[in-house]
């Protein structure tokens, strides 16, 4: 039985944090097993926010590389590519451009969204608009039977299935519907207790080296009410306990408890994570960094998945070409 | 000293009529000469409009490289390619995309103009909105230093050289701003006298066979004011008459004079338009035709001069990407 296919990818704007980790790659990394799977680094998508900023962007490109592989994607089982450097992208998204609505794209909700909250950039650029056409482009190029998202993506994700179902209707069935893969992420606040963001700034990444990542443990937020050690705490409210959740799934019981009871105070606590954390962390920062000490490795690396990418790509849009009478 | 670069091209919507030789063609045949030329045909521009019905696309691009070389186009002289064919225009249409404002595109006059003359089609694509950009890519691939324009495309080279701008300021001096070069065209009014159209049904094409050619003559509008022959005739109102400015240079004051006089009736001053006309059109058809029975060396010279254009693309391309930090 021939596998499933899934896409998925991520923009390369700036190292990769453990939000984005156990939001989406550890998923990732179980499901190449299991899938046929499509990783992409969305260079191109960077530049519909960061068109402005992209002296970084090679960097980034490579950062975000040496983050997959360290994290655990395999090149043997997935492909894994840089979106700019398969052309067959531009040319479905133009191709999708022409049979859009105009409306479709005005009505995403994440569009509107988007443009309040990052309305001190000039982003209202034509490109931004066309965000979902582009990523429909990514999708149906492998002909994703999956792609797995967050809730949020999901009015994306339908776009996507309207836009294939248009062009499968106009023309011929090329086009699988993608279908939305929700997975069972797990959230982990920032180090603040708010959602982990870059633009918060409380992050740990795996570019964190351990002492970095051991302050930061150090000043997590915690139960705001608790002044001294043995005043009973609330575990709920804390995000070093939300982090033992994840990194102490064996006495994360035990610890909450013992807070309520005021028999371990914060130091302590945080300690305890400091040393749970850093056995998690630690090889992945130390493999990520081996990485990019060899950046012409990691580019042929990237090289070879973009042209396995590449064949699959040309294969589909010289189909979607057919379809369209475009193959004179 | 080298030559200054020259971009221009037209959609295959079917063949080339008389207005459009007066109106463009026969003017880039004299340009060949003096300019670094290239002319494409403009078959992605075909879908912002003809995205839905398609079926025609193919044969269409034969036709109009047929009428291409038939009008005197020349291989050696120009790079005469198919947009579709080289994918970089795609790549450089998703970059401008990604740094045009949505707005510029949206006060895009021609753009309102058009969205309210063709209501009764669903054109407000995505890719529709995009024109402009995707006509920036087509000129700046090849740095063009001038683009042959009718006054009604002033605004959409305005707006190529506020991309352009833009790109060179953003990034790097990558591109030139193309300068109109205001064509010496005349106008052809069609065989009922209004602007010669496809959508009017008053076109005389170069597809159109001799007999065709001469029942189109003698079914012009003329004079309506002339009812019997040795009536006098108000030339100036006068299809027939303005076809003769353009056909019979060395005598059309006299048949305007005889006209006026009633000394030549309308079905005589049609039978020399023919005479005249024909000995213009029989070549152009006989050498399209002809071209139409080798389709293979049709396909061959376009795919040459595609080629040939894929060329230079690629570079301007490779520049613009370094410009943008786009070079891993």
């Amino acid at each position: 039985m021939t596998k499933k296919i899934i896409l998925s990818g991520a923009r390369p704007t700036g190292e990769i944090h453990l939000g984005n980790y156990f939001g989406a790659l550890r998923n990732w990394v179980e499901l190449q097993n299991d899938y046929d799977c499509h990783f992409f680094i969305a260079d191109l998508h960077a530049l519909t926010t960061g068109y402005a900023d992209t002296e970084q962007l090679g960097e980034h490109v490579l950062s975000l590389m040496a983050d997959y592989l360290a994290c655990g994607l395999d090149p043997d089982k997935a492909t894994i590519f840089l979106q700019s450097e398969v052309p067959e992208h531009a040319e479905l998204f133009l191709l999708f451009a022409m049979n859009t609505p105009l409306s479709w794209l005005e009505r995403c909700p994440t569009y509107k969204d988007q443009i309040s909250q990052l309305s001190e950039k000039e982003i209202t650029t034509y490109g931004f608009l066309g965000y979902p056409c582009l990523m429909t482009a990514d999708i149906l190029m492998y002909k994703a039977d999956y792609v797995p998202v967050g809730e949020d993506q999901l009015p994306h994700l339908e776009l996507s299935r309207e836009i294939a179902r248009r062009f499968n209707h106009l023309y011929a069935p090329v086009f699988p519907e993608p279908q939305p893969l929700l997975t069972k992420s797990r959230v982990l606040p920032g180090t603040d207790g708010r959602k982990m963001s870059k633009s918060y700034g409380n992050t740990i990444s795996f570019a964190d080296d351990p002492d970095t990542v051991a302050k930061k443990v150090m000043s997590m937020l915690t139960d705001p009410a608790r002044i001294r050690k043995d005043d009973p705490g609330h575990p709920e409210v804390c995000s070093v306990y939300a982090f033992h959740k994840i990194f102490s799934e064996d006495e994360f019981e035990d610890i909450g408890e013992r807070c309520r009871q005021g028999t371990i105070g914060c130091v302590a606590c945080k300690r305890k994570l400091q040393e749970r954390l850093l056995a998690f962390h630690r090889p992945i920062h130390e493999t990520r960094t081996r990485l990019l000490q060899d950046r012409g490795e990691l580019r042929r690396i990237l090289r070879k998945g973009t042209m396995k990418a590449r064949e699959k790509a040309a294969a589909t849009l010289k189909e979607a070409r057919a379809a369209m009478h475009l193959d004179y």
